[in-house]
């Protein structure tokens, strides 16, 4: 036995080498984190799970996070990869509940990549930049041979500050909150799935890519007791509320007939065989507030949020023993089926 | 003519897509920093032109930088790619005077990159985090399809506190300054190419990557007058000086007699056609310091810096008119040439 099956605590045998649902933002992403990236670097900050890491420079509570985007096509309706590695990032902050100031950027250019790609994206990425409110104050490129790369990868990472006294953490979350999504589901996956089948529907499904630092700063300036923010992106609705509920050992219950979906989304869905809630967007989130204040919060995201639709979609319940069945939805039809992790690979290469 | 050809500033006749030079640290990477990003994301922190952003939060000055790594192979004589992107985003927010405390982590990973090989990565970056004082805080893993990426791609972006009221920076440095160079040059880049080419030395060399945070703070602890630092990756010694000189408007003559150089980097640079001081280095830095100075500098890098062989290479001059030219070099048999950026494409993905 190696060094390695020895001590790395991913099971060997099960998973010798990486997989397209490594990446997914599923289970196995999940446990590749937890029992790979946490053991190897662990210290307070991963340890909250958050969208980002909370830090704190000269008594300023600042979040600190990164993505890579490999998203194909580089294009697609809605948006473009550009677009989406700035808001992506920018909505990372957000969920910290920090505002957005400072962006990096990193390219990977595979060889042979046009320039004229290359400057559409980063003019996309100065717009996106801008419409965020945020400099992209530094950057990185790096050129590799053709067939080793996938036209271009972007990676950014940014800086926020927190200007408030709330901790906004999966753990914060109580029974009896509310749980609220600021708009329609599953555009985004629908949107780049639809453009990789060849799919054509009356109306194109547009990406919902958007930054989400204006909805949840209104939410902060009106006091609203926010206990837990997560931008839906891989996995989806569903994934996030599974990995909330088991940090804050609550359970949930969503009315799936409350969970705003497009009605061209879903015809795409049962074309595909996907389930909206397992969707990945790229410019909704949940929110998880105290109970009297879910009505004024619904209405601030409703006039803030991308999209418009928001909707409340459910509480939280006493959590009980079982990682199982934590998060429950109800039927159109009112029978109630388990929520569970996203298994397996739905949408590679979706962000 | 598209819109691209008429607004891209980039000579689209001339480069209608990105080569492999456009990623090598030299003049066509130059090229498109300065023709591409820079105009797009137009604002103060990137004009610096630094190894990374100088911000301020709430009063606090802050280092912020990123870098991807995209090295091959993944493990190589004195270090691997994990090792390779801890070191090099904390000596980029060295090279601005700060103190790195924070790091993100990105990877993108090739479909089928043993789990083994994955960890292994892993957990030299956690040791390589150790050893230079800094946290791992928040991560991304993506996955891409196999024949769509290369083994892993990994970018780091850190944050580092500035605690001293120096400028540290290329505007900085001033005729008179002394130029240091903290240790011998070459060894990283040739560390990866004799491994490529499969070149066998009496002595294998080994990679200089290294911290270097800790010379950096013990030079500030000792109040030298440093007017710029800079790490000599891509491009080697020559294109950090010729960059130093064009911010500056100065003209830096060089002794190559005091450029510490090993003998075995010598020979493999003779075999495979390269000049060592184009050849990146991971663990070494050029110091600008006031004249007065120079002598308890070279005495404290040489006690900090890894390799234990700074040296004093040379002085700046006045700046004469011409771009060209800046940076001279004054042989070993007492010929002045013209040191040069490096044009085109000398070790592709060494970083």
């Amino acid at each position: 036995m190696s060094d390695f099956t020895a001590t790395c605590p991913i099971p060997f045998a099960d998973y010798p080498s990486v997989l397209m649902a490594h990446g997914g933002g599923g289970r196995l992403t999940g446990q590749l984190i937890e029992k790979l990236f946490l053991p190897a670097f662990a210290n307070p900050f991963l340890s909250q799970q958050h969208d980002g890491a909370l830090l704190e420079i000269n008594g300023q509570r600042v979040a600190f996070s990164t993505d890579s985007y490999v998203v194909q096509p580089l294009f697609f309706p809605g948006g473009d990869i550009g677009a989406l590695a700035v808001n992506g990032t920018v909505n990372d902050l957000a969920m910290c509940g920090a505002r957005p100031l400072y962006l990096s950027a990193g390219f990977i250019i595979e060889e042979g990549l046009s320039m004229e790609t290359l400057w559409r994206i980063v003019q996309s990425m100065s717009r996106a930049a801008e419409a965020a409110g945020v400099q992209l104050v530094t950057g990185d490129t790096k050129v590799v041979d053709k067939g080793k790369g996938d036209g271009v990868f972007v990676n950014t990472a940014g800086i926020g500050i927190v200007d408030h006294r709330l901790t906004i953490a999966p753990a914060s979350v109580l029974p009896g909150d509310a749980v609220l999504v600021s708009g329609d589901l599953g555009r985004h996956g629908m949107a780049i799935m639809s453009v990789r089948e060849g799919l054509q529907f009356e109306t194109t499904i547009e990406s919902d890519c958007a930054p989400l630092a204006a909805p949840v700063q209104a939410l902060l300036d009106a006091d609203i007791r926010v206990r837990c923010l997560r931008d839906l992106t891989r996995g989806g609705l569903s994934s996030a509320l599974n990995e909330i509920a088991d940090a804050s050992h609550t359970r949930i219950e969503i009315d799936e007939r409350a969970v705003p979906v497009r009605e061209e989304v879903r015809g795409a869905c049962e074309i595909l065989g996907f389930d909206p809630l397992y969707v990945a967007n790229e410019g909704r989130l949940v929110a998880f507030v105290a109970p009297d204040d879910a009505e004024r919060a619904l209405a601030i995201l409703r006039a803030h949020a991308p999209g418009g639709e928001a909707a409340a979609i459910g509480f939280v319940q006493p959590g009980g023993g079982s990682r199982h069945g934590r998060v429950t939805l109800k039927s159109r039809i009112g029978v109630i089926r388990i929520l569970d992790m996203l298994t397996g690979e739905q949408l590679p290469r979706i962000c």
